[in-house]
C-alpha cells in the first residue's frame, strides 16, 4: 500500500493559492458540477433532518427501490436487493476493488482516483490505452493482450473498468467498442465495473448509449451518483447496481461498507430517493444542466481547436482533453505549468490521469466557468445563450487570449 | 485482506427477523443512541441544504475550528490545522490504520470494527486483555510483553488503541492505567489512538477522565463524533485530532480520505460545526442523555447482578458486559443463543468483541429501551424517573423475567 496525495489536490491547491494572492486564474481544474441545489432537494433534505438512525448498510429501502427504478427506466430491470448505496460512488468503487481483489484493467487516461484506489488496496492496475481520439473504455484488443500477458506472468487480473461518458476525455465509448470489450471480458472472465456517473449529462440525448450491463448483466457492476447530474457532489451519495446473482460480491461489499463508512448520511439518502425517482422538476433540471455543459464545452473546444490543439469533440460531462503537442513546449507537466504561470489558465496534466507524461495533453473542466455566485450559476443554467452572459464571455475571452499567447500570438486578430 | 460480515450485523438481522415474525424480543444488541435529533440541529441542517460543494478533504474550516474549540475546552489546546473530519469516526479510524501501517494493539474485548478494519488493511491486531473488571485500555504490562514478543518475531507493531469510555464494557479506564499505558507507548514508540466517542456520555461527570493526549500529545490521535452524545449516528460525522507535529500522518490520512470518501456531507458539516461549538441548548441535551443512559444502565446492571451475573458497574455510554459463567450453560455463543431463543433477549456475544469464546460474557446495549417512537424517547430523555415510564418498566420487567428464567426460576418471587 502506497499513500500519496493526489496530483489533482496539489494542482487545485496551487490554483487556489494564486487566486488568494490576487492572480487572475481561470479555474479549469476541478470536476465539480458548478450548479446550485434544486429547491425540491433542499426541501427533502430539510424534511428528513430528523432521520438519525444508522439504517441498513446497503441503504434505505426507499433509496434502493428508487435507484432500481432509475435503472429499470434505462432498460436495465433492477431488483432493489442488488443495489448498494454509499457516500459517493467513489467509496463504492473503493469497496468493489477491495471486495473483488486482484488487479484491474483501467483505461489510459482515466479518472485519477481509480489508480490511486487500486494502490491503496494493494492491487496493480493495468493501464490500457483507449482507442485514439476516444476515452472511457480501453481498446478491447489491447485489453486481451495485456490480461493474457499479466496472467502469463502470474498476476491475478479480475476486472476491467469503463467510464461512460468519460472523465477526463469527455468522450462516450461507442456501442461497438463496448460490445467488443464485453466479449473480451466474457472470454477472459473479467468483472466489468461501469462508472456511469456522467450518463445523464451526455450532451446529446440522441447519442447511442450502451452500458456493458445491457450486454453482460451477469458480470457488470454499474455505479452512479447525483454529484454530476444534480450537482450534489458535497452531499456524498452514490449507488451501485450489482449483477443479480452476485451474492458473494454483495456480501463482501457490504462487509467493507459496514467497516469503513456504514452508510450515506440518512437525510441525504431520503433526498436521493426522491431524486432517483426522477420527478419532472428534476428531469427538467438535468436537461438544463446537460444543455449548459454542452454549450460551454463546445465553446471551449472551439478555442482549443482554434489554437491548433488536437481536441476530441466533447460528448458528455464537462471535460475536454486537448493535446497541445503541436506547440513543441514539452509534456503534460510543462504545458500545465506554462498555462498556469504564464497565461493564468489552471488545468490538470494528462499524466495525473495515467497518460504518457511526454504527451502534452491536459484535462480541462469547464464547470467552474458558470459563475461565482449561486445567482450567476442559476442564470447560466436557464439561459438560452449562456456564452453571452458577461462572466462566461469574459472567461472564454481570457481563455482564448491565453491560448493565443501560448501559441506565440499567431492567432491574434484586430478587434 | 479478509472480508467477513460482522457478527454484529448477523446478530442484529436475526433479532429483526424474529421481531418481524411477531416474536417479542428485547433488542439489546445495537449501539445506536436511541434519542431524537435536537431541533436546533435539524434547523442547521436545513439551513445548510444549499451546500453542495465538495469542500476541503480535511473538512470545512468552520467545523475544524469548532472541533478545535471542543478539545481546547477539555484541556487539549488544538490547532484547527490538526483536525481532520470524516463521515463517522469509524472511517477516520480506518484511514488512520491504513496511514499508520503495521500492526495495532487492541484491548480485548473491544469494539467489533477495530479488528475487522485491521483485517481489511492487512494488519494483524494484537489482542491484549484489559485488567480484570476493566475495559477500554489493554493492561499496560501485557502490552509491553506482547509488543516485545511480536517484534522479536519480526512483526512491525506501530500503534495501540484505547476506547474511553469503552464499548463493549461500559467502563472508563482509570487515569493510572492510562498513565502506565502512555509510558509503555513512549518506551516502545507506539502511536496511541484514543477513541473518545463516548467521552461526553460518562454517566458521572465527576469521574476523573484522562486522555492519553493529556499525557502524550506528541503521539496521540484522538477521535470522536456526534453519534453518541447527540444521537447523530445516521448523519455520519466524526473528527480526528492529530498530534501537532504529525505532518506525514496528516498527509497520508488526507490522501486516504480523498480517495475513499472525500469528506462528510457538506450540510452535515455545517450542523456539526454548530454542535461542536457546544451552545447551551446542546450542552443541556447531552446532560439529559447522559442522565438517561446512566439511569437505565444502572437498572439493567441491577437485573444482571440479581441474576448472579458478574457485571462490572457501567460508567459511560449505554453498555454493560455481564459474565453469565456461573450458570454453566456454555460460552458466549451458547449463552447469547439461549437468551435470544428461550428468553427473547437479544444481546451480542463477547467473542464478537474478540473475547474468549469460552467465557459466557455478552454485551448488553440499553439504548433501544428508551422507546419506539420519537415521542417516547423524548419523554424518556426529559423524565426525572425514566424507569417508571411504562414502556421502560415493561422492558426491564421482560429482562428480569428472562434472566430469572435463564437462572432456572430461582429468583422468582411472588408479586
Amino acid at each position: 500500500m502506497t499513500v500519496t496525495l493526489s496530483a489533482t489536490l496539489a494542482a487545485n491547491e496551487d490554483i487556489e493559492r494564486r487566486r488568494r494572492a490576487g492572480e487572475r486564474v481561470l479555474h479549469l481544474a476541478f470536476g465539480e458540477a458548478g450548479l446550485p441545489v434544486h429547491p425540491a432537494l433542499r426541501d427533502r433534505l430539510a424534511a428528513a433532518s430528523g432521520r438519525n438512525g444508522y439504517g441498513p448498510v446497503a441503504g434505505a429501502e426507499a433509496l434502493r427501490e428508487s435507484a432500481a427504478g432509475y435503472w429499470s427506466r434505462r432498460g436495465l430491470p433492477t431488483d432493489p436487493e442488488t443495489v448498494v448505496c454509499g457516500p459517493g460512488s467513489k467509496s463504492l468503487l473503493y469497496g468493489l476493488l477491495l471486495a473483488l481483489g486482484g488487479d484491474i484493467v483501467l483505461p489510459m487516461p482515466s479518472w485519477v482516483s481509480y489508480a490511486a484506489q487500486a494502490d491503496l488496496v494493494g492491487s496493480r492496475p493495468l493501464l490500457v490505452p483507449a482507442p485514439p481520439g476516444e476515452g472511457g473504455a480501453p481498446d478491447p484488443d489491447l485489453v486481451a493482450e495485456a490480461v493474457r500477458a499479466a496472467r502469463a506472468a502470474g498476476r491475478t487480473v479480475s476486472s476491467v473498468l469503463v467510464t461512460l461518458p468519460d472523465n477526463p476525455t469527455g468522450r462516450l465509448a461507442p456501442p461497438e467498442v463496448v460490445a467488443r470489450l464485453v466479449a473480451v471480458a466474457r472470454e477472459l472472465d473479467l468483472t466489468i465495473i461501469s462508472d456511469e456517473i456522467y450518463r445523464d449529462v451526455v450532451h446529446d440525448p440522441a447519442l447511442p448509449y450502451t452500458s456493458p450491463a445491457d450486454l453482460a448483466p451477469e458480470r457488470t457492476v454499474v455505479t452512479t451518483g447525483l454529484s454530476k447530474s444534480l450537482a450534489l457532489g458535497g452531499w456524498r451519495i452514490g449507488v451501485a447496481r450489482l449483477p443479480a446473482g452476485a451474492h458473494e460480491l454483495r456480501r463482501k461489499l457490504l462487509a467493507v461498507a459496514s467497516e469503513i463508512w456504514s452508510a450515506p448520511a440518512a437525510p441525504v439518502q431520503e433526498a436521493a430517493a426522491y431524486a432517483f425517482g426522477e420527478p419532472e422538476e428534476l428531469v427538467e433540471r438535468v436537461a438544463l444542466s446537460r444543455r449548459l455543459h454542452g454549450a460551454v464545452a463546445r465553446a471551449v473546444h472551439r478555442s482549443f481547436t482554434a489554437a491548433g490543439a488536437l481536441t476530441p469533440e466533447p460528448q458528455g460531462g464537462f471535460y475536454l482533453y486537448p493535446d497541445l503537442g503541436h506547440l513543441g513546449r514539452g509534456g503534460s507537466a510543462e504545458i500545465t505549468k506554462l498555462l498556469l504561470e504564464e497565461h493564468g489558465i489552471g488545468v490538470l496534466p494528462g499524466h495525473a490521469f495515467g497518460d504518457d507524461p511526454a504527451a502534452a495533453r491536459v484535462r480541462v473542466a469547464v464547470s467552474l466557468l458558470y459563475g461565482t455566485t449561486p445567482e450567476q450559476r442559476l442564470t447560466a443554467l436557464t439561459s438560452e445563450d449562456p456564452l453571452r452572459l458577461p462572466w462566461i464571455a469574459d472567461s472564454l475571452d481570457h481563455l482564448a487570449r491565453g491560448l493565443d499567447g501560448l501559441a506565440g500570438g499567431r492567432l491574434r486578430q484586430p478587434g
